[in-house]
């Protein structure tokens, strides 16, 4: 059923919004190719990054570290990725460090994301809701279409998903109750944790997030508000 | 001569890029109408819950207040000014005083500013560097259809302008050197705080902000980076 009084949906975008492996991986490979390291596999090498992501958050979620931007998380994530596959960072041009790590900058959206939340849009206001900075978010957003109506992520937020501060800072930002915003989301735990904080929940399934042989997240594992294949299905539930 | 090396051109919103005068008159207007106050001037309303805005900033800027979002000053001097007319919050509807303070939400566009920042948004990244909060940002560019790329605005920065943190902050979460963001604005004050930060300046005539009396800002005081009459011809010198 859909949820009633809904104003705004607010989207985890790493994953449910963006194939970051697919863009990761593509870029990586271009850089090892330009810097001499053929032998690497991008997509090996992307998960790595990738693994090093929660535990670098959860610094910051800990407060053993002040809030830190996903930049410069990443940066220090790629170096000790680089070291992990035998490539020192000294070794490579300081600006191919720089460029591959705004790798993250250029990640090509899903092929049903552009058309359903152009939809979407009309409807509601659509914002992000994800761990990306603000820069991060908005090159994203220019380079791929996003038509976003705000960036709610993390920087502004200053509160990494999913403690309960990241979804309630959201909806204080916005001047509506937490059950008046959907976050929609291909994750379960993230959306258990926005459904702790009384938001509702729509979860939408991207079955090749983490490449062919996924195991997590295809299947809904709670009863959520609403669950759709892609952007397009969502908006034709919401009738817009 | 156009200023090289930009990347970000930000905007003061209220006054450079919105009419809010005519804008908040209207509305008033009408809640007057609404509520039996058909006596009260509402140019004269809005010009007092004007001058009422930014000592209401200076008690955060100084220290003396946390930060508090403007959607909360405005409607502080929204009862303030109520009672300078002889109107007591109390004898009005809740519902009616939440949504008169919501008409800052709702204020259109100079007539050349969507057209102007379509253009300029297609060789810069586009962002608002205003007072304004998110919630209020995101109304007004949703309604009035402005294709912002990113909102800097003080509820992001956490900081009001003029403080140096404002220009300061937008340029680091943007990542880029100060002389690599140009302020876009209409009030020689705001462009002067800003290129002490080491910001390009933009000069924008709006001579009727204030009205058709206005004494302010009829001309630049300095020799900002660039003058310009309208978004149009900024985007015609800066050759997008």
């Amino acid at each position: 059923m859909i949820p009633s009084g809904v104003r705004v949906l607010v989207f985890d975008v790493f994953g449910t919004v963006v194939d970051w492996r697919t863009g990761v991986a593509s870029q990586a490979g271009q850089f090892f190719k330009r810097n001499g390291h053929d032998a690497v596999d991008p997509y090996a090498f992307v998960a790595s990054w990738r693994r090093r992501y929660s535990p670098a958050m959860e610094e910051v979620r800990s407060g053993r570290r002040p809030f830190t931007r996903l930049d410069v998380l990443h940066r220090e994530n790629l170096d000790a990725t680089l070291q992990e596959f035998g490539i020192g960072s000294a070794t490579v041009p300081a600006a191919e460090l720089t460029e591959l790590n705004l790798a993250w900058h250029r990640l090509d959206p899903w092929p049903d994301v552009v058309a359903g939340l152009t939809r979407l849009r009309t409807g509601f206001i659509i914002a992000t809701l994800s761990n990306g900075n603000i820069a991060l978010m908005t090159d994203m957003a220019k380079r791929a279409g996003l038509p976003w109506d705000a960036n709610l992520s993390a920087e502004v937020t200053q509160a990494y998903k999913p403690t309960p501060e990241a979804y309630m800072r959201a909806a204080d930002i916005m001047a509506v109750q937490p059950n008046e915003i959907c976050l929609v989301a291909a994750h379960n735990s993230d959306l258990a944790a926005a459904r702790k904080c009384g938001f509702r929940t729509a979860f939408v399934m991207r079955p090749t997030e983490h490449g062919p042989s996924q195991t997590s997240d295809l299947h809904p594992e709670q009863e959520w508000d609403l669950v759709a294949p892609d952007f397009v299905a969502l908006a034709e539930i919401f009738g817009v």
